[in-house]
Order: C-alpha cells, then sequence, then structure tokens
C-alpha cells in the first residue's frame, strides 16, 4: 500500500484524492492545508487533516507527498521545502522555469536522500514524453503542438480583471485546417493567429459598456491581441449552465521523413480529449507517484522529470504480466 | 559513435541502413547475411558485408548488432544465440510467443554479460506502449487498437497461395464509425467484423476462374472469413503502379472514467500514418538501438522491453537540453 499525501485542497488536490480511490494500491494517508486544520473535511471517511506548516512531524506517515500549488509562487518554495522530509511529486508547469525548479528541487532531495519528481501531468508531461520520442525516432521532422478545445485559466482570469466584467471563462480552439495540413505530411509554418482562436463568455455588470469590453478582451496583448477572438455576453445562469465544467486537451503532432531520398513520410499523433483537466492531471500525478515510491524503495535519490522514468513504473502489473498481456 | 551491426538485408535491414544515416551519433559498421557475402553489396560504401555464420569473430568491432530477421522462425533461434556475443536488438512480433522468446533471450544475455532487448517497433512497441500507459493513468477504462489502413503481408501471401492468383496485395482498413463511437467515449463493444473490412487488389492467371478465386479469398478461414472483403482485379502493371509501397498505420484508444461518481470522461489516442511500414519500424529501432547502448555501457545485462527503458536514452540530448527545449 503507498500512503499518498496530498498538499493543498483545490481543483487538482480533490482530483488527486479521486484518483487514489481508483488505485487499489494507493491509499490517502492525510491531506495538508495552509487553512485552519479544523476547517477542512476530506470527502474521504477517515483521513486526518494536517497543517501544512507542522508537515514534517508526519514525515514517517506518507510514502509520497503531492503538491497541488500553484506555479506561479507556490511550487518554487514549496517543492524544494517538503523534499527535505518526504518524496514529493508536482505538476509544475511554467515551461521557461524549468531548469531552475529542477535545480532547486534536485539540491533538496539529493542531500535528504529522497526521490521527487517534478512537471507531471499532460503538458508539461504526456505530451513532452511525445515530442520527445517521436523526435528520437523522426530525427528529420517538425514538431507541431495544438491545445484545446479547453478553458484555459489565465486567459478567464484576465477577461474577469477588465471592468465592467462579473464573470467569464475563455476556450483555446485549435484551428481544424491547420491541423489538417500536419496530418496530410504538408509540414506549415504557422503563425500564432493560424493555430487557434479564442472564445470568450462573458457576464457583464449591469449597465457595463459592452463595446468597451469586447474591444479591451480583443486588443489585449499577449493574451488576445495576436488571436482571432469572439466574445459571447451571456447571463450569469448561461455561465452557470453550460460553462462551469473544465475541460480540455490537445494534440502532439510529429511529422518526419525516412528514406536514402527522403521519399518516405510518417505522422506520429498523441492527441487527448479531456472532461476534466484537473482530474486527468491528477491521474496522470497517481500513476508516476507508484513509480516514486518504488524508486524510492529501490534507495534512488534526486529530482525525476517524464523522461527519466521506465514505464513499467507506473504500472501495478509485474514485469511477467505486462510482457504477456500488453506487449 | 555507436557502432551499428545489421543481420540479414531485407526490406527491414534496409530500412536500418537508412535509418543509421539519419542519426549522426551511429555508423553501419557491419552488415552480416546469410547469403555469400562477395554476392552482397550495400548502398552505403565501405560497409563489410560477412556471412551471417561468423559474426562471432567480429564482435569485438559492433557495439549493438539488429537482428532484421522473421518472428516465424529466424528470430526464435537467432537473437538468443547472437545474444552470447554482442548485445542484440530484434523485433519479434508474434505476441502470443513473447514471454517464451523474452526468457530464452534473458536467459542467453545474461550469461554472457549482454544488453538485449526484443519486439521493438510500433506494434509491439509504441503501440504496447500506449497500452500500458494509458491503462496505468485510467484505471477504469477500455482500450482499442485499430490496424491500418496499411498492406497486411500475411494477407497478401495467402492470397498469392490461391491457384490462378499471379500476385496480390491486401489492406487492412479500420472502420471508420467504430472509431468514431471510441473517440465519442460511447465504450462500444465491437466484434471483429466491425472493427475493420479488408480489401484485396488481385492480378489472375490469364484464363483463371475469377468467380472462384474471389469465393475462396472471401471465405477462407481466419485470414477473411470474418471480415467484410472488397476483391478487385487489376492489371500487372497497375498492380506496380499503385500498389508497390508498404504503407501501414493504426490507432490506440483508451476511453477512461475519474470523477467520485465517475462522471468525467477521458480519451487518449495514439496514432500512426506511416508511408513505409519498415523504415518507420527500423526508425523506432535506431532510437531504442542508442538506449541500449547506453544501457550496455553502464554494465546492464539481460533482456528488455519498452516497458523496461526510460525515454531519455532514446534521445542524442543530454538530460539537461530535454529538461529545457522539451519538457
Amino acid at each position: 500500500m503507498i500512503r499518498v499525501g496530498i498538499l493543498g485542497y483545490g481543483n487538482l488536490g480533490r482530483g488527486m484524492e479521486s484518483a487514489i480511490r481508483q488505485n487499489p494500491d494507493m491509499e490517502f494517508a492525510a491531506l495538508f492545508t495552509r487553512r485552519d486544520p479544523a476547517s477542512v473535511k476530506t470527502k474521504t471517511e477517515g483521513v486526518p487533516v494536517y497543517s501544512a506548516q507542522d508537515a514534517a512531524a508526519h514525515k514517517d506517515e506518507i510514502d509520497v507527498l503531492v503538491i497541488c500549488g500553484g506555479s506561479a509562487t507556490d511550487l518554487p518554495v514549496q517543492t524544494p521545502e517538503y523534499a527535505k522530509y518526504f518524496n514529493v511529486i508536482d505538476s509544475f508547469d511554467t515551461h521557461a522555469r524549468i531548469p531552475e525548479h529542477f535545480a532547486n528541487v534536485d539540491k533538496a532531495a539529493k542531500e535528504s536522500g529522497h526521490v521527487a519528481m517534478i512537471s507531471v501531468g499532460w503538458d508539461p508531461g504526456l505530451f513532452s514524453l511525445n515530442r520527445m520520442m517521436a523526435g528520437a525516432i523522426l530525427p528529420e521532422g517538425k514538431d507541431y503542438t495544438f491545445w484545446g478545445k479547453g478553458v484555459s485559466q489565465g486567459h478567464s482570469d484576465a477577461i474577469r480583471r477588465i471592468e465592467g466584467v462579473k464573470d467569464g471563462k475563455q476556450y483555446t480552439i485549435p484551428v481544424e485546417a491547420a491541423m489538417e495540413a500536419v496530418r496530410k505530411g504538408e509540414n506549415p509554418e504557422l503563425t500564432t493567429r493560424e493555430k487557434h482562436t479564442r472564445e470568450c463568455f462573458v457576464v457583464a455588470e449591469e449597465g457595463a459598456d459592452l463595446a468597451k469590453i469586447e474591444k479591451e478582451i480583443k486588443t489585449m496583448p499577449n493574451y488576445f491581441a495576436d488571436y482571432d477572438t469572439t466574445v459571447h455576453f451571456i447571463s450569469e445562469e448561461e455561465l452557470l449552465r453550460d460553462h462551469s465544467g473544465i475541460p480540455h486537451g490537445g494534440v502532439v503532432l510529429r511529422s518526419g521523413k525516412t528514406g536514402f531520398e527522403k521519399e518516405n513520410t510518417h505522422i506520429i499523433e498523441y492527441s487527448l480529449k479531456l472532461d476534466s483537466n484537473p482530474e486527468f492531471t491528477s491521474s496522470v500525478i497517481a500513476a508516476y507517484t507508484r513509480a516514486i515510491a518504488r524508486l524510492a524503495k529501490e534507495g534512488q535519490s534526486g529530482c525525476k522529470t517524464v523522461f527519466d522514468i521506465a514505464p513499467a513504473y507506473l504500472s501495478p502489473l509485474s514485469g511477467e504480466e505486462l510482457r504477456k498481456t500488453l506487449l
């Protein structure tokens, strides 16, 4: 039995709790929270809730601690800190800061003799793995990643910060024609605008200037200005009824050539269609939690990523069963 | 530089030669053949050609030997035999006999202190990896594998054995509606007939009884009887002009549920569209050849499969480069 601790009980933490219930070799051993522990109750019966500050005192009760904080400010501090006491795993997703985060976590984990793993999920995570493997298999080729259709939390937040906006949700949508061109092996050069469109559902405050809101969204630098953006104004009821899910997904494609004259084209495509982004992310984390528990048992230490873990470690089946039933 | 030996110079062996040229850290160090070495010339200049019987004498010239024989009778003998002298890799694809082949190769490789790898390619191989990982991530779900559109060598051979048939080619075609139902999360139960159709292009001998040939194909047990099969009679020129490629591909899908009430559905899809089945298979083998050379350098021994190799071993990039550019 792998005793899993969860730090943080937001969307991802609750997704982890649900994922643990689907894996019979795991148990939800403790929840750590920055809120008052007395104010938090887990869905699962009988799980102790501790203050995040006191986590170190419970290090012997936990095999792997899943850190469910945000990438902007939580994880850069939390993951190296908790790696002093626990085997840890996080879903750090600020691509540009991964080398720095890796170095900090690796140092802490090596010093304390724990196994750590960062940037687990689907992007970074499964998408990274597919980009890497497809590139190693077809060295002469081109990569494409499309995201969506799905909710972008960052873009939804950006809309909600606009004056006169009460609530809003933004969907990132891949351009079907661009994906089709890649699938046909045409190796197109695609601009930002040609790859994705953005669709916004906005609840305005009463009496707000809708034209002004729409213009402010469509011209917002970094977030919307480089995209074809559609804005729909809807009622609060409609937003709740039709847009309260957190779906996402995407496609990683590699188009490559082989043959003495490069006469043959091959397309490798990996795609995800997810009803719940946080629940799928935590399902990926659960499988890698199993891997981390095993690596720790083998006496390994230091920071790992999806590139470093042999796939067999993710499965509850033995090597013999895997070869017999899945190879 | 990884010195790669190739045993066997058929479609797969020639694909390997081509793949080696696309990987700057590999060189085609020697070809081993069961034919008279004097009668075989490689496309690449200056590659020595040796008799397969004398391979052991050249063991110090080769880092990894790629065994490009057939699964029915060649590989069960060759892979354990050559593992006595070399690090070896093969594409053994008789799924039911993998456990037995693994045991034989593992024993030979452990006794001689070499690294061996079996069943490398796309199925078994990349498809196996995706089935396994998707199952570990979504433990409550259902797997589907569709093959094609592509040429089945076994079915083409079966057609050619029929009296009155001069030549022929068979395509396996996945049923689009079945794949769509899976993609929608409908979890259909699919019979053999509902998953694939078969399309045959046949060149008949002059004066042959076409109706009899067509009937014989469509009712052939195991090969065609359980499928909806279409037969087209064409001229030898048409067969050469339109059907001399060896395309293939397929799709691995997993549809799984998450959430406290299993209310969310997720679809993981991995698909390949390949102009040349042997060239893609050898491209996969080339990436794993790099992994085997590295594992051997680390002093490992015994038989591996795609489940046992951490993905980073496939790439020429360092861990640091991978994290920076691909995670």
